[in-house]
């Protein structure tokens, strides 16, 4: 008799955007004359940088040659991308992460979830709330988790708020935690972690044997000097800490699909008889068994976001999208809105108006501005009153966006 | 304290075809002059069919362009490609798929093991012997069996030997099991199974609500008109089974990758209550919150491959490797060796000359020969005495290789 993973249905039924796009598609076909602007889920708008392009399309006819073809790639990626991510964004920066410390994917989501497979399930689990779901979620398939209370906090996970309370940063845990999920620039409130916050983190986790899950998909959008791109710019971070980044927001690959993970061969976690064992080789094993590489033309496109043009292009895209962060931002705070993020990160965070849930204000948003963002509410319990808008869009709906807006909420 | 997963440790210390690049790595730095020819890994040498790559471009213009730009797809798959597939390789063989019940992926090795998430961990699986390592390896690090024996055999998995002495028929097991790996036209073998075969199986997965994962990677190379192409060609099938496909074998994807998983919606397993409940929704959710998708142009690319050009350019590769094949078996046969497959499938199978262990057969074979191919003990103990030959290769490498072969065992 076939057993299902029951974990699976301690689930909440929706996963919160394709609950956005049910309340969407039944506004729209209610509505069928509305022009809706989408300002909810985070996906880039601007197309591919020629320089992208034009690597994809010359990779597209190597492989269609035979003298030139490719087949099986090396399961960690290629070393032409291996490297090239070491130099550009590590060791510029004075982060000492090698190439071989480097594992390219399809995507940070996917490593994100898949990174819980090398771990045991006896492990407590961090999260700061609100919080990307799919840390949750996956935890909650693997089974680290009891079940859901009604504000949907599941028994077993370690809640760390982070609010305007707070200033959005994460106390320290009371009690021993094992893994923590820490996501700078943040998902969803666009706020950024200080080097000291940083640093108090790695401090904690090097005293507990603890292992940081660090998300730095939005490093990018980073203006302010001061601010770390990576947690390997914190010291001792290397023993404590797997990154994840992606190609997704920075070079417009949330279609193209190509990311990469940082395990650092000084990275140790326990077994079962106390003893300590290196978490890359782990890591390796899992990637080399359950993934077969990411597809070689579009390695070549992530390769090109690191050539003198692909950069140049990239940095056009990045001060695009945050220039519409700032005009998101200011055009709220103009009619009293509380906003936070946006300045490093492509996220506006509000608080909503008059003590509105998250849901009452998108259903409000929606039918009154014909506008689409997302509730905080929908990242976890501490998001309740919360409100994230994206900065992926055109200038022409940004502008419009701002302006409904401000007459929703006048 | 960060606990790894302890199920790691007891996976064998080599994935087969590293140790094998091991040896042929020394062998080479020894032998600098050798022109070692290899027919150990399935990989296609053949360049991407003209249609694809063309769909292929296209697709990455249209990624460069805003009016045509495409972000986030559907994590399962557009719907252009999940329809083809339905109505190529299902519909106009009579078996009942739907495009709904089609997952788009980046790989058939990548599903074979994330499919084990939505199951429980108290499943008996069993195996065929020899089988395609990842099967079992994903059952190891998902803590499904115990240790290793010295051949390699875990405690807990169920083996069904396919030797040359059941004539490569799986026989039903005798105890209950409750997730069964059937990969037809086999690797490593070659062989097929007949409709009887697959009809009996079915019906024992039936009768023991057990459910069938089962690996049609090399469907395309089904010469026999008798041969069922899919399992759902087989009366019952789509309520106990579970298929994987993949482009890297016929469209030559090995390093393009795309890949899909059938799951019929009629499809149901067992909760921890006893009752029945839909595998069709489990595996919807472990796929879009661990995946996002497969790149559009990839998809694009994919989609070609059903385009009368496409199939064409794909009719000529399938056509190409099985003549490849044929040469290899016929030339092994001139000088005795007993073989089988490769009559509807790209792997030859033979027993090793003179009793000679897989292993000890590798090391000839590359010393006298500079000949690569596979050790039948790396796919399991039931594979020790046997070989396995690829005929992914240029002509002008298979006619070498035939004659080296036949200067090595003469």
């Amino acid at each position: 008799m076939a057993r299902i993973n029951d974990n699976f249905l301690k689930l909440k039924a929706g996963y919160l955007f394709p609950e956005i796009a049910r309340r969407v598609n039944a506004f729209s076909e209610a509505n069928p004359e509305a022009n809706v602007i989408k300002l909810g889920i985070g996906d880039v708008t601007e197309p591919l940088p020629p320089a992208i392009a034009e690597a994809i399309h010359k990779a597209v006819d190597e492989m269609a040659e035979r003298t030139t073809f490719r087949g099986y790639g090396p399961e960690q990626g290629y070393a032409f991308l291996r490297e090239a991510i070491a130099e550009n964004d590590y060791r510029s920066r004075g982060a000492d992460v090698s190439a071989d410390e480097i594992f390219i994917s399809d995507g940070s989501k996917c490593d994100s979830g898949n990174i819980l497979d090398i771990f045991g399930t006896d492990n407590t689990v961090a999260v700061t709330d609100p919080v990307y779901p799919v840390y949750v979620d996956t935890n909650v398939m693997a089974g680290r988790t009891g079940d859901a209370d009604d504000a949907g906090r599941f028994a077993g996970l370690v809640y760390i708020p982070v609010t305007a309370e707070n200033g959005f940063v994460p106390a320290l845990p009371e009690q021993k935690v094992d893994l923590i999920y820490l996501c700078y620039p943040n998902n969803p409130t666009g706020t950024v972690a200080s080097r000291e916050t940083l640093k108090a983190w790695v401090d904690y986790a090097k005293a507990n044997d603890s292992i940081i899950l660090y998300d730095a998909a939005y490093e990018a959008f980073i203006t302010d000097p001061e601010v770390a791109h990576s947690i390997y710019e914190i010291e001792g971070a290397r023993d404590v800490a797997i990154e994840f980044r992606s190609f997704s927001k920075n070079a417009g690959f949330t279609g193209t699909r190509c990311a990469f993970t940082v395990v650092p061969k000084t990275l140790e976690g326990t077994m079962a008889d106390g003893t300590k064992t290196a978490i890359h080789a782990l890591w390796n094993r899992r990637h080399c068994t359950k993934f077969n590489g990411v597809s070689y033309p579009i390695q070549r496109g992530a390769e090109a976001a690191y050539s003198d043009a692909g950069r140049e292009q990239i940095g056009g895209l990045i001060n695009f999208y945050l220039e519409n962060a700032r005009l998101l931002r200011e055009g709220l705070e103009a009619v009293g809105i509380e906003v936070y993020g946006g300045g490093n990160a492509p996220y506006v965070w509000l608080a909503t108006p008059e003590g509105l849930s998250s849901w009452e204000f998108f259903d409000r948003l929606l039918e009154k501005g014909h506008l689409v963002g997302t509730p905080g509410s929908g990242f976890g319990a501490a998001g309740e009153g919360y409100f994230r808008l994206s900065a992926f869009n055109t200038r022409e709906n940004i502008n419009e966006a701002v302006k409904r807006f401000q007459q929703v909420v006048a």
